[in-house]
């Protein structure tokens, strides 16, 4: 930070845009290992969302690792700066007054909650994507844990790169037990008994 | 970019999330000197905008400085990164359905060039911030230029540091000799004349 900065006072507030959109903003943050399922669900999810006319944006690899964070790699500090500038993105995206939905493998439990601690109490909900790693790896539709076990992919999350389970996650979906459309629902049934929609 | 990356297709689509905002997303992209007023008629366009019902979200050094970019200093490098950085989330902002406006110096034509090209041709809208140096030097409100002139701030655009004016700016906004309320409204009208809202 430089002292050449004057900092302006916002006219229009998070408050107003909310009341715009009529919603409560949050982010959903999905966690979980490569394969368990966090894309999925959570596409599932912002289509349920947004056939209830809420206002929804997703993050996730195809549009972080594209172009925001396209020069990062997988080693310990680009996993931390990469969650970091997601979870930045996030709390922009909440104080636009969307709910956003963000489905990274973010496997560490600091990075999850020094991003919980950029945003107000309710604002942030962990969504624990819980798939034993035998499901994700019989699953593996890209060949990435074959690769990961050949030595191909280094620091892969699960092989040869720890993965951290949340544990204060506010909603823990078994993947390999329920439908696709259950475990949207789940979400979808706390944003609603929890008065977010 | 490294191969243990699976993309997805998005469920929602950009047009579906601009459909349920009944708008047209695009940048607004405020460009000009320090002083020249970006922020002022920024915030007084968001204002107008949500006062009609549109769905915005301001980009400026109030947000982007104190979080994504918090690292960032004001090197040639670092300003380069800087506006890169706020290219991509203005695109996010854009695919989310939404009118973003995004209010930085950003010196550069190679830079704002960059960042046009990251979107359609029509959601891309360069607005000059155009005041003459001495005013916004006379304007001085924190004393920035006092202390560029006085050697205590490096690289202060247009004093030790080029800007670059736009060659190719949509909205050209000569703030000294308009009010903040005109200024707005040049903006307003473009965006109706050219079926934005």
């Amino acid at each position: 930070m430089s002292n050449n900065i004057v900092w302006h006072d916002h006219h229009v507030s998070k408050e107003e845009r909310s009341q715009l959109k009529q919603q409560q903003p949050c982010i959903l943050w999905f966690t979980g290992l490569s394969g368990s399922g966090k894309s999925t669900v959570a596409n599932a999810v912002e289509a349920k969302l947004h056939a209830l006319g809420r206002h929804t944006y997703l993050l996730d690899g195809d549009n972080i690792r594209r172009g925001l964070n396209a020069k990062l790699g997988f080693s310990d500090d680009d996993r931390i700066e990469n969650i970091r500038r997601i979870g930045e993105v996030s709390k922009l995206f909440v104080d636009a007054g969307l709910i956003v939905l963000s489905a990274f493998i973010s496997p560490f439990q600091d990075d999850r909650d020094r991003v919980r601690a950029l945003v107000n109490d309710n604002e942030f909900i962990e969504v624990f994507i819980d798939t034993p790693l035998e499901v994700c790896e019989s699953r593996d539709p890209k060949g990435l844990y074959k690769k990961a076990r050949n030595g191909d992919i280094p620091d892969f999350t699960g092989i040869s790169s720890p993965y951290e389970a949340p544990v204060n996650a506010e909603i823990h979906v078994k993947n390999s037990e329920l439908s696709i459309d259950e475990c949207a629902d789940l979400v979808i049934i706390y944003l609603k008994n929890n008065g977010y929609v």
